[in-house]
């Protein structure tokens, strides 16, 4: 059973815009590879319509952004899972700048995937549970649940 | 005084993933480009370090998705101004798809952007009073003040 | 019959990077985006499996790059058909900065894109001539054929 | 002395395209990351306007891909210094699909850089020569002179 990971992004130079940091949007792109790397830390990929016909869609986001980051630095992305509901799971980030040093938390924030089926005719989506297969492999963090998040 | 402003994005074959729909941080360029449209639309440039020594550097956002959203479907962005602090502004974002009808919501979101002066020997940011002739011209949505959103 | 196509395309906040200037890769994006508003001006979506059974990957392109470009700056993409053979389209594209003046070139490159067929099994695409009705809307530029390009 | 530098980059999911394969443009970000890696193993970053008073804007690029590419799939690509003059340093990048097996090539380019200066008041930039202390760490590839590249 796991509840969190951990993986380090670099920040690169198609990463930062004109105020010479990270270009906010960057982050989404760093929590998406986060989860595919959880994922695939639990011998998944997320890519999974053929292994269970299901897929992930994202239905909402949320970050918040702290301290300034800049070219090359190094960012630690933890992952948690905060809620695990029978067709959804909302993840909770901690991004640290990890260098350069003093180590310090940059940005926080959220994603929720539902878990979908869908139609090959249409190709519309609908909730379903997740596969068992997955569910018991996942659980939630207790750090999640605390005050503390 | 302006609290809103529209826009009509073009989904494009970049803006999507292999799922087949707009990438979810598409988004937030979205919501970016038409920010930056809105202080277009009152005579100014985001980019305001020379004429008013102040940037905007973001410090939350958030998305939610309702539905898909194809390659080449066309999106209506309707900016609202939710609030106006002395140093910051939130901004609610709604986006139609108005092309293919019918007409349905696709997402929402909101972002915080601050004003901030930068220390130009250190390039250290702080919040600074937003300059007048900008905060004199933009004013809170009527319509974010109620319980509809 | 077409064999030019002009569009405008504001470089955006995202598009530029820590230098202050447009990151290269985003021309490869105005590329695109201009093949496929040509595409549309002929009546078509780029998008065309379900209407001709073909696709359009790219198999090569170039840019080269004279003149920096900057946040806001308009650019006006002019795509030329160089050559259309019975399997690929051959583009050039001129890139001008209309906005701010004066107006200058700024960038030059040129993409190939193959159409071809999917297998529905194995997905695996092979080079299959131009559907005629799309052939037929399409010509060589006479400027590309000169030594002015 | 280096001429030549390698490293894995995963096809992320914000990598592809509804064609359900790397987006074309991705493959400049894979060169430039490349790039600036290279530089980091000779104990140099790219971003070295404070060390040597210098960058590095790229002037021209090019790139052919030969096989798809698909979300999760492992690229190594190799650097390989094609020439190096008294202002630029142009690069030809060998991308290699490693995982999935089998190994195949799937894409190849190359990628210009000029060292510049710059104006600290307009900001203008001219060609200078290659500091020495660069100059010195970097020789042509042998491969790159060859036929075979």
């Amino acid at each position: 059973m796991a509840c969190e990971f951990k993986m380090i992004h670099r920040v690169e130079f198609a990463d930062t815009d004109l105020a010479g940091l990270i270009h906010f949007a960057k982050y989404l792109r760093f929590m998406e590879v986060t989860e595919h790397a959880f994922f695939r830390s639990l011998g998944f990929s997320i890519l999974m319509w053929d292994a269970f016909k299901v897929g992930w869609p994202r239905v909402a986001v949320e970050c918040s952004f702290s301290e300034p980051v800049r070219f090359e630095d190094e960012l630690e992305a933890r992952l948690l899972v905060r809620e695990m509901k029978s067709r959804s799971i909302t993840y909770d980030f901690l991004f640290r700048r990890i260098k350069p040093k003093p180590v310090i938390e940059v940005a926080r924030g959220s994603m929720t995937a539902v878990c979908v089926s869908r139609d090959p005719a249409t190709m519309k989506m609908r909730a379903v549970p997740i596969p068992k297969a997955i569910a018991s492999r996942i659980e939630t963090a207790p750090s999640a649940k605390g005050g503390a998040r």
